[in-house]
């Protein structure tokens, strides 16, 4: 259930306070350079830092321990493993008890019948999109589409111009925000996608609500296509390759890339954890209760999630790009 | 690449101008009685007829070849089969030449180098959905839940009392609309949904935008949440069952059923064939030209639309539902 | 679970007395021709009518409903329909109470709750695989491979020439008798496997045991190469190509064919039918008694089975072909 | 392509020369007690040391990054991962140019276009194993059968008591020799196995073939039963749990299990490695030569190898036991 992918599979292990998570990716061409550089920087791009990001930052060194020889691809499984670090486990038993609004603590502790790790959040934790966004480094090294991610939207605020000065007002109440993430990709060929059940759209799907916190997910114009008729929705064609003069469908005909850029968006919403005192169910003693939740968290997620979008998106064209090529000519 | 889930399977096959579409319906359980009313309404409930909707009507008369014996299902795959009817191929031949704006024509020639069955939309047809309602319909028959869906908007109007009038209008226009369905579903318990990649909202994102013209999926408030606090969005937890006070996360945390309704919108894009002339690409000419698509299409496809999103949530369910059994005491 | 493949998919279902049994053949490329004499042909090879086969023959005539356009193949799933037809359903009833030996009887009815269909061997039916064998026809269409299948033991009898005589006699016991049944297939490139599971030998094994009566599946010399040496029984390359001086790897090294024939030998165990009177426990009256199987059976099922094996490796062999060709340059 | 399972999976990363070998172990229920001590015991078992085993010994030492605490396992995928040590890579680069005869080399060559890791076998070799058996260890821990394995022939001798004799002589001339292993379980309940393609022999037939050397795969009584007719290969029914009088279907009926023991049947071919000088074709020199392989092998891996087809099986069992858990009611 933590695998990903028909030929390019993804499966990640892990959990927030163990000893390691790791992504084992599976499927990868041999003879593909393998570029380090591309993976630490997709990583860095994920670290906090910026206003608005936890001050807590782990230094996420990966290691690859197969699957990659003399600097290209085997052929074999390239399993990537970042150790875990920094791990401050002493401030979660209580959670056991008093799960937190927005959080998994209380289903994990339903489903897996107290057993869960539940430091750090287990394998629920944000920290898992580091393995995802290695993972999906690999993938970009073998597709040769262009990338690019950005908030559009964080709360109320549209104009990214004033983020920083945004996330520290929010911060300063203690609260959380939200954001939209949109993806573009360009170089796309006709042709991605395996109707009924693997369009690309559906795989789309499947892997944006894999990412933790995810909790809308559009292509093209999406929801806001609402108030469009038909007659101004439609992508009217202008060239032999498909090119259209609009792009309200978001590069996708059928379940099919359609040669005109790709554009995913996705919602992320706000940070379940917050400095402001909450109230939530006590199984102790059984009823509802204050709940400070210690440490400090994320103001807005979105602002590091870009990179795991985009690059879960990477592993989605991987495969469906392995499979489009079994049935070239 | 036509088939969905991991031990209730649902394989669909069939285009719209062939012999019959249909769907093989795997893993379900032996014993459980067939309701062959309930497959026939939810049919009915895809059939054209309202407002809005294409004067032209199939039967959808379905036949079970296999998997059902004296009533009850034998643990063997179903097979329903519905026969294409009603079929008036001549119109189509001039798609290949000039491809619909925001159709599949385009992607659907260059993927299948132009062997794919074009009339009628062959493969990319919305008529498939029935053998996936169908298919849903079954998939009922083994989780004991509640479902119930709705249209909550259609193109600009919120109040579905107009509606009627209002697609009079549009369809007097030569052109067509979109909606936003929502799909409710009461009594699943905590625990439906496999983290990483097989998560509750996963898999149904993977499902709903298999349903043709879905360019958009949400889970709970969705993107209308992007303006709210973190202590406004999470939901607090008001007993030991996990019952919360709001419901913005419409039902799942942290990728698994959390036993409160689970809440879906999708979008779906106005229907692509409008009555109004358009403009498009044409290979015989080379040239950006007129095109009048023949025929008379659904003004709102989304007023048909709601049972296919419910019985397609339905197959996720069934699926997670059986998964979860496995890992019970 | 009635799926095979990973990008070539086949899907059965079907009961031997239900209506119909019938494979979706998913994965095929756009643009195969489709031979429906092949088809013809191959189903014609598993029909009684030789010594030692039974006298009730089903016609077995197939309709393709769907994938295939103008005598080529869409990209979209085939369906390929075969009815059952001379039935005669009365005398299976008692085979609940007393299950018959080496049947799936007993096994069927603990599984499925009594629900299964028990009648003429339900989904345990060799039947089945007449579904199994045009799947494979079609497979055989996308492949440039040659195939070759014979019975290389019956019983005791290693010279087929005497197998008339050989089968009344065994007929006249009212007993019956196992076969080995060999393949070959020539032309496959070096490559096709996926170690670590989907070996080419992997494959070869879960396909083969998949069909009834398959108790024992051999690759190249297989368990007759116990008696020798390495320096004996490894295979001495000749040629750049890879050609070896002998071939008791049986084309496949390492998982992955290598260029030479590819052997498979399985063995096909006695058909469980058999005239003779048996004893086995009887549920109504608690107690071990005997039991007569009414009815004329295959006396040695193997004589139809070449095809069957023949196709059903043939599947395999498209499946590896196509992912193969995803890593091609 | 390196994934096994459809609930309980196994993911095997690692080749042998590179930093690690392991697997991931995902779909095992939350708080199953993990018993490290079994995994070591397992793992020795594997060992070499005995008469017919190579003197090159790694220590197998194991770590578990994820997936367990508190010593229960906590839901989410175990990553068990064994460091590669004694590591001697020198002798292995003229390989490329003058591939083994009944090696992998030159199909790796051909198929990862020579950037395949050669050092050590790779991906091929035998140390992958360790990891399967590891993983098997913990599929044992799920399910409550017992498992026997033993070595039943080596090369022409049947008498196991001069084993050590007969190596040491195979040994002397610089030979090597296969061996027939069997696997008996007991314990197994009527019902595991999904006809018609995840037959519980089906999965044994893949996973059995699919660990190095294996060339022949028997369920029960195997080829050997060819020379049976019907009457005699039937296995009576004795009670109404499904207790069978002989055991030749070795546990299975209709790929089912039936309740008696499974009894599994594997040919190892002889070690392909041996001290006597072989020929081969050199891509250097265009022409067959002389090849003496350096390094001290295992004559008989068979001697080793009991474990592994022991484990190998048990993660098929624990896969369809989960499974089978889906559909009790």
């Amino acid at each position: 259930m933590n695998s990903y992918g028909t030929l390019f599979k993804v499966t990640l292990y892990g959990e927030s306070h163990q000893e390691a998570i790791g992504a084992i990716v599976d499927g990868v061409p041999a003879g593909i350079k393998i570029d380090d550089e591309l993976i630490t920087s997709d990583l860095m791009k994920r670290q906090p830092g910026a206003v608005g990001t936890t001050p807590r930052k782990e230094k996420d060194e990966f290691k690859i321990l197969s699957g990659v020889f003399n600097g290209f691809s085997t052929g074999s499984p390239i399993h990537i493993m970042i150790e875990n670090q920094n791990i401050q486990s002493k401030d979660y038993e209580h959670l056991k008890n008093q799960p937190r609004p927005g959080h998994a603590d209380f289903v994990a502790g339903v489903k897996y019948n107290g057993f869960q790790d539940y430091r750090g959040g287990g394998r629920f934790s944000g920290r898992l999109t580091a393995a995802l966004t290695a993972a999906g480094s690999i993938a970009k090294m073998i597709i040769p589409f262009q990338f690019e991610n950005k908030l559009v939207q964080v709360g109320a605020l549209k104009d990214m111009e004033w983020l920083d000065q945004y996330l520290s007002e929010v911060s300063k109440a203690g609260d959380s925000v939200g954001g939209i993430i949109e993806v573009k990709v360009s170089g796309i060929p006709v042709g991605l996608g395996e109707p009924f059940f693997n369009k690309l759209d559906s795989e789309i799907g499947k892997m944006m609500f894999s990412i933790p916190a995810v909790k809308g997910v559009e292509i093209g114009k999406g929801f806001a296509g609402i108030e469009m008729m038909g007659s101004k929705f439609n992508d009217e064609i202008l060239d032999a390759r498909g090119k259209t003069k609009t792009n309200h469908s978001g590069g996708v005909s059928g379940g099919i890339s359609n040669g005109n850029d790709l554009i995913v968006k996705v919602f992320i919403k706000p940070t379940s954890s917050i400095q402001k005192e909450q109230e939530t169910y006590n199984y102790t003693t059984n009823s509802v209760e204050k709940l400070e939740i210690g440490g400090r968290h994320d103001v807005c997620i979105a602002r590091r999630a870009g990179i795991v979008v985009e690059n879960a998106l990477a592993i989605v064209l991987a495969d469906l790009y392995l499979i489009n090529k079994a049935y070239q000519k």
